[in-house]
């Protein structure tokens, strides 16, 4: 049995706008009905797989743990990394918690959950090879063969020509090249791409710590220690977790280690670490055009056009080179040939203040979700949504009313002291002041909209008394 | 005193999102905080002009009304065209109107109103030098003189080198140029831009058709005859109306007729005729990026960056020679150098049968204005403004009911037989079948939130039983 250990805890913005700060790209639906943080889960949930460990940010708990529900993975383990520190202590924390467990001598997979793999079959392949060299005490890296001169990509460099499947020796790592010498690389046939997917025993990977990174040990071993049990996740201890070093797991010890070997593997891989990667995944027609959503062109050549859900429709009129990416309430036009400067845009937004900076429109809680329909000076309409059996914190407002309409199935509703049931086409007042809680004991969603009125309607004037999910 | 004739039938394409067939660009904020048509009406209020005859299309007979109420014009006459047949048909239903009130021997000025004229004092002296010609006879246009080779005007040739404010036979009108040809009218220096802006005595107009386009003047005498007031409009006859030739009155006479003669002006006139013309009078900063509303742009050169009111954030990263024009319900991003092929996108859109094309998220209706918040299987919701006095019809839904929130003002609701205020923070219940009706009876703008839920949400769901607009 190999352990995958996915990682979820990444938030990058070159995605930006659909990945965001507050709800990173792995958890969107960027190609397809999945999303993937859930296609990269299903990748690993054959005959040959123990039930993942998911090294996730605490921000990201609920949405996770829901993804995961969602495709029916109930035994995973939902390891908590108190703050992002890159992916050294993320692995070594995962590594620890798999000793603990007994599994120290067990193969485990490392897969980040934002990149996507098309051919699942020669990825697992791929696999296979590696949990033999992965057993025989190997570190394990994924080498994808390069069908182009990419800049965006680290290399690595191997003794001999790589053949697909066949275990072999990596020379050295290669940072991200500029575009002469990835055509010479290219040119060469010695190179393949880092696709930041590991394998190793865990004792293995320990070991390798002790030798190349033993600083990163004693914190690691003390945040896993202290770790704290929360409703099914577990916090690994912050104090602990920030003594360690801020470094991937390339740099503290793939780069350092003797025993380094490499699968080669053609598995129509792809980090999507950028809008021109996401245009080349969905598949550009003759003219270089990617359209998905509400979108119509006339005469683009080379061009990414996206509407994404509830967005504005999108109309192109002869594009050449450019990405737009349109949403509710943030568009980005940019010129496709360095859509790495995507990132910058973000750093100037979030710098104005600007909330479109990381923050989306709907906001997830672990009740379900709110989207602001309208905001205006004195009230603010919400569609609230609740899924079965969740339940909003017991509460109250100093500064605001709210008149709550069920649209769709039933809500229970508490007012200070009445209990009482609200199902379709049925409203309750809340007073300014009552200490109120909105629950869904139904078996379909509930939909309800919210019309706040008041002289002050920010989040912050919330008083919680009582709350399932630990906030009170 | 001169008649001010304001042309505000006109729906072009090509400034859509902002402009759309049930709103055109006239009525639109599109330069400051003026509509263009209030700034057209303004610019004739001075004491030597008449109150105004307004030439409007039937559907934007309230619109009308109102931004010139906004304005304190009071006392326009309202035209309405039953239908849009271009400017002849317009231009001499006016003069008929005049001579009818006695004025066939006094000076008209026609101005379309989706026009911007910087330099009013200018544009005003210009006026006076016509006027004098206009009385004495002739028909008069207006020559704006060209400051670049600009291809999406007609032009004037004039038979010496015009001089500002001398007014100057024409000597032939001439069609939008190509390049070549505009460079070589530039360097001239013996034409001028053609602004559709004309001045004539009512009679002299009238004669000119008589001896041009004869066919013309009996079915424009009958439309103002069988004329029929409706609320303080004068609907043209609609038979009498569709049998005019559709035609412009650049074809129709001014090409035609011996007395046409010119006033040279430089009065920072342009059509706003597409995207680009925008782009040039909202002053582009040195790199040429003109931007308006939540726009974030790094490394644009020679861009349109606007977002509008309640539109989505705008981000352009390192753009060259693009516009963007993002809206609520619609974005649009184009090649800047062929503005005018948008025109063609709004066709395409059209052809797809997308609401976007044509339609606003926000519906004025003669009352105020209503806008959908969410749509969504079983309910709606919608955010309703209702000015001070006015009032929707008496009606009832066979599928829906209804949940009215005030979220600002105070409304009069009738339900069946009970009449009651609903103020701040209140709402009501409008039962499936329930005959309702809701007034603004206060002083302030009433803000109301519906929600609406039923099988079936559409506009056409109504019975109308009374209406003070005449839609029962």
């Amino acid at each position: 049995m190999i352990h995958p250990v996915i990682l979820c805890g990444g938030s990058g913005t070159r995605l930006w706008p659909l990945s965001r700060k507050d709800y990173p790209k792995q958890f969107t639906r960027i190609l397809g009905d999945e999303t993937l943080f859930q296609s990269s889960l299903r990748r690993f949930t054959g005959k040959d797989f123990a039930a993942p460990v998911l090294m996730a940010h605490a921000d990201f708990r609920f949405l996770a743990a829901e993804q995961a529900a969602g495709l029916g993975i109930a035994e995973a383990a939902l390891l908590l990394e108190p703050e992002a520190r890159n992916t050294a202590p993320a692995i070594l924390s995962a590594a620890l918690y798999l000793e603990a467990r007994g599994a120290g001598a067990e193969v485990m997979i490392v897969a980040p959950s934002d990149h996507v793999i098309r051919d699942t079959d020669a990825f697992l392949a791929a696999v296979g090879a590696g949990a033999e060299a992965a057993a025989a005490g190997k570190l394990v890296t994924f080498g994808i063969t390069p069908d182009r001169a990419e800049t965006g990509y680290g290399y690595l460099e191997m003794t001999d020509a790589p053949a697909p499947g066949i275990v072999q020796p990596v020379r050295r790592f290669v940072e991200k090249p500029d575009a002469a010498t990835a055509a010479g690389m290219l040119e060469a046939g010695t190179y393949l791409w880092n696709a930041g997917i590991f394998m190793f025993r865990a004792d293995t990977l320990i070991a390798a710590f002790e030798a190349h990174a033993p600083a990163m040990l004693p914190p690691a071993r003390a945040a896993l220690a202290e770790a704290r049990p929360d409703l099914g996740f577990l916090r690994l201890d912050a104090g602990a977790y920030a003594d360690m070093p801020e470094d991937s797991i390339d740099y503290a010890i793939m780069e350092k280690a003797a025993d380094v070997v490499a699968v080669p593997v053609s598995c129509g891989w792809s980090d999507l670490g950028a809008w021109d990667a996401v245009w080349r995944e969905m598949g550009p027609d003759a003219a270089g055009v990617s359209l998905s959503g509400e979108v119509t062109q006339i005469g683009c050549r080379d061009a990414l056009l996206r509407s994404e859900e509830d967005g504005p429709r999108v109309v192109g009129v002869n594009l050449d080179g450019i990405a737009v990416v349109a949403m509710r309430d943030a568009v980005l036009v940019a010129d496709k040939s360095d859509l790495q400067a995507v990132k910058a845009a973000v750093t100037a937004l979030k710098a104005e203040g600007a909330p479109e900076a990381e923050t989306l429109p709907r906001t997830y809680r672990p009740w379900g979700w709110y989207e602001t329909l309208a905001l205006a000076d004195r009230f603010q309409v919400k569609q609230i949504m609740v899924p079965p059996g969740k339940k909003l914190s017991l509460q109250s407002h100093h500064h605001r009313a709210e008149h709550w309409i069920v649209v769709k199935g039933t809500a229970t509703v508490t007012i200070d002291d009445e209990v009482k049931l609200v199902t379709e086409n049925e409203s309750v007042y809340i007073p300014l002041g009552a200490i109120h809680r909105l629950e869904n004991p139904g078996k379909v969603n509930l939909h309800l909209i919210e019309v706040q009125t008041g002289a002050y309607l920010g989040e912050d004037d919330i008083v919680r008394y009582e709350d399932i999910y630990n906030r009170a």
